[in-house]
């Protein structure tokens, strides 16, 4: 039911939820995390995960925690219209590497766009890493307006 | 706060909810209608909607009514993996036209994916309908997987 792929606890996010690898963070509450994708497809790109272990992806999540997930991900993304005024907002949730998953912790994207501006390619690390600083003034926009 | 679009009671997915426009059927409640896309993108695109009227998309739509929609999404989702064994699944929702929105009616798409195929355009007229037999088919099959 996951796709193909068992939870592994090692998983990158995992490790941004423990403070392992650093994250640029956007909101934060004992069920949810939300932070900038390091490997933005536009500017603005950002993630929600919960915070705990176990769901892979939407086909293994508790109903509940979907519930909780979807919630926080529409009030993230109404600060993300009121921050970063975007022309379209796209909400993508990927189940198995071969619809884009890259990371087997469930997550959904929210990423903004601009009429005329190109999407890079998803988690393409050949689109270089986002620079934190840059990240960071994004985020602190949206935090001012959540 | 919907991204330009003020709710219209007389957009498409209102009329295949009252049944003025037929539509291949694959679940129904109270609260929710999934149907087949009739422009798919790929074999067994699907999509998930509440039926009250309302909700333009995810930026002006009631919390509990989110909530619903993914927790049936999650179901038809694992409904698609069982009948038609793709190798990934897609969930989208797009808000406002730039981010590809065509219909002013909530709504989730979950995009079934298969390594090695092409995804169509989305809501691409040129790509034709899809002939309402073959949806049935495939609908029949999700059906029987629920």
């Amino acid at each position: 039911m996951t796709l193909g792929q068992a939870y592994d606890p090692e998983n990158i996010f995992s490790k941004i939820i423990t403070g392992t690898i650093p994250s640029v963070k956007v909101y934060e509450d004992d069920d949810v995390l939300s932070f900038m994708d390091a490997f933005p497809q536009t500017r603005g790109h950002t993630l929600v995960i919960p915070k705990a272990a176990g769901a892979t992806n939407l086909l293994d999540a508790e109903p509940a925690l979907l519930a909780t997930l979807i919630e926080r991900t529409q009030i993230i993304t109404r600060a993300i219209e009121k921050a970063l005024s975007p022309d379209g907002i796209r909400i993508a949730q990927f189940n198995g590497a071969a619809a884009g998953q890259s990371v087997f912790h469930l997550h959904f994207h929210i990423i903004p766009v601009w009429e005329g501006h190109m999407e890079k390619p998803h988690a393409d690390p050949s689109s270089g890493m986002a620079d934190a600083g840059a990240l960071e003034e994004i985020a602190a926009a949206i935090r001012a307006a959540l």
